[in-house]
């Protein structure tokens, strides 16, 4: 079934009508012999691997003991905040004070809807009234972005906004367009380093230029999606822009918050998750979750304070992170190269961090590919899930997370994904569309 | 500065105003004497001793393994509803069937909060629209009740109407007269078992009168906080009234949400919390759960199952609790019995479970009672928590947390609440009032 040679790499878009149609008959027999083979692989969500998780094996026998460095027994109530240790080493690797960071439970999706139903139902500091209040509210959502941002605004009946993005992270002077005109636009999503797909990094120009724009709207707010900070997949390690320190500069300084956690770097399902802002921002969080919560599983924060011991630690984590994953995104990268590179039908992301390579295919073959991997046995991630509503407008885009699968399913899945997009584009331009 | 004698106990209300008189100079000096003592004694919240938390120490060392009986790897996102064996478990324990149970984070609480939420953004399983949609929404609350149950309403806007309650839980007439004719109100609280002051059990009449009686709203909901349903103080065991059951076959099977967790169970900040509903009540949940979430900390799920074993693990690790607390609820009313029996000035309950005893004083001196003893270096509860808008109308609830102290504090403090009592009942008669 091996790969078909693409090595003669003529752009399918200069090939001759027999040419074309040779080719896709080359395709379909190869999709064929995949669909035949009766794989199961996925490539669907951005889960670490079993040898990831093994890396925080130790994380199982702890805590020592179960008093904080404060001397607070952490098995019982209280301590909203979280326990000072690990807020402070947190507050470190996110360049702010330990005062503008709370500890919170595992998740820190869950705190995001808890910010969000608290700007909803009450408005924020510097809110003149709860959103729920206004006649409009809508989200800047830079694209492609991660669908699980886009669901909560779409369940909390936010309209959402795409707004095109680089490697640069989101269009500045886009958004600056927007925000400065539109009071009902309360906000905007932000992926700062090795977004969710792209990969790509805000620069610190685009971060001053968020950080600082003339809003519209008094309580204008960006969520600061810190999620893969640390997560490099090269000994060249992005420094997340300073977005705290450049917003108050800028005379904004409740404008942003951030959010982080440790899900992919101990356990995703049984890490720590993190919010920063500023002091009064911070203050306002915990105002009204204290309404519905007695603390945090302060025990998980001590098992992982001992864990790490400093923020050198979780540094040196990662890295052994690094090691796992990075071999899984260059075979990624060299099978796409191999497969689809100088056919004119697909563009990838080369990212340096994260959990994503941001596929775009030939435009309007983007769910027919997908729909030809899932009968080859690859599940990929519904079309269009990068995009608000589900809309991907050129139906090309396609996000892969190599992370989960073992090395040689990663070979074997993406084999299928490349052979996939040139069975679609193929299609497409073998019907003369 | 010895206890002052009652022992020939005529009632405050029959005394002359000389008697009277004499009896408030004795308290006047008995505080006094306590307040040089400098004491710094606290019966505020419900808090498990250290002593109750050392129990769950071999849950510190485990889980061992990290895979569920279903071969999932627990490290991992996923599995919004929980691990089976511990929804099993739990589901025994509250009489449901495992489908009707979700297994959460560390806070039932949060779940209340959850709920509450989606009720007023979304509307529930038998609504007619969102409840903030409703020009008016109220709650029944029964008091004394939970503060933290006021707080949450008060907190969404939802306006609380108190009912009152007895020894078998809320006065389930004055609920159905009020339910029947109101379409305003939309829900109540019951904690069904050992409630939080009053150590009340709601008996089945009451039970099958609430699931049973018409209400004018369709979507009326019944919060029933089973948060000590297994926290027996006798070797009698009150087992929780069949709510799910009871409202199913009165044909309302959707109008109790039910909660609980292992808060006092194993560690009071790093438990697990169950949700409990009609299998539709719990899709409902987990469906708006799933916009914001990727699942609970199912390691410490897995830990709580290794822990327990089974349902009966769980009983029998409550008879431990039973041997550390029931000694300490036994002399708050041994103290209460020797000093205030008798005097017409104080009654109080006398609980079978649960963590609280409620203390009504003289009518018109509970603030005072709580002020003298902050004094004497005692905290209690503010006066008015077991009431919605902290607002007793009598002036006379206290409610008594004897759990975290250790004994001889329980002792002493409780040596205070007594003088104290004496004391601002003696001030009020005296003066005439």
């Amino acid at each position: 079934m091996g790969p078909v040679s693409t090595s003669t790499a003529v752009p399918l878009t200069a090939r001759s009508p027999e040419e074309l149609t040779a080719f896709l008959a080359e395709q379909q027999a190869a999709h064929q012999a995949l669909v035949a083979a009766g794989l199961t692989l996925d490539l669907t969500r951005g889960k670490p691997a079993a040898a990831q998780l093994d890396l925080a094996e130790r994380l199982l026998s702890l805590p020592d003991g179960f008093r904080s460095r404060d001397g607070v027994d952490v098995r019982n109530y209280g301590g909203l905040e979280g326990i000072a240790e690990l807020r402070e080493m947190f507050a470190e690797l996110l360049w702010v004070e330990p005062g503008q960071v709370v500890a919170g439970g595992s998740s820190s999706l869950v705190m995001m809807r808890e910010v969000l139903v608290d700007l909803w139902l009450k408005g924020g500091v510097t809110s003149e009234r709860p959103w729920s209040q206004e006649e409009r509210v809508r989200f800047l959502c830079p694209v492609p972005g991660y669908d699980r941002h886009f669901t909560l605004l779409e369940w909390l009946g936010i309209e959402m906004v795409p707004v095109p993005s680089d490697e640069f992270g989101p269009d500045a002077e886009a958004c600056a367009a927007l925000v400065a005109e539109d009071p009902s636009i309360k906000g905007m999503w932000v992926v700062p380093t090795y977004a969710n797909p792209t990969g790509s990094i805000v620069g610190d120009d685009v971060a001053r230029r968020l950080a600082s724009m003339p809003a519209a709207a008094p309580d204008f707010t960006i969520l600061w999606d810190n999620a893969y900070a640390f997560h490099h997949l090269t000994e060249e390690e992005a420094a997340s822009a300073d977005i705290l320190t450049l917003a108050a500069e800028a005379g904004n300084p409740h404008r942003p918050v951030m959010f982080a956690s440790t899900s992919k770097i101990t356990l995703a399902g049984a890490g720590v998750a993190f919010l920063a802002g500023s002091e009064e921002v911070v203050r306002w969080y915990l105002g009204h979750l204290g309404k519905g919560s007695i603390g945090p599983d302060k025990l998980n924060q001590l098992r992982h304070a001992q864990f790490f011991g400093s923020p050198a630690g979780v540094r040196e984590h990662m890295a052994r992170h690094r090691e796992i994953i990075a071999p899984k995104f260059a075979e990624v990268l060299r099978v796409l190269d191999e497969r689809l590179a100088g056919l004119g039908v697909a563009s990838w992301t080369e990212p340096a961090g994260g959990y994503f390579i941001s596929l775009d295919v030939l435009p309007g073959t983007a769910a027919r590919v997908i729909e030809l991997a899932k009968q080859a046995g690859v599940a990929l991630t519904p079309a269009g899930s990068a995009f608000p509503y589900g809309q991907d407008p050129e139906d090309r885009n396609i996000r892969l997370a190599p992370t989960f699968p073992e090395p040689a399913e990663v070979t074997r899945a993406t084999e299928v994904v490349a052979t996939c997009a040139l069975l679609a584009a193929a299609e497409t331009l073998a019907s003369g569309a």
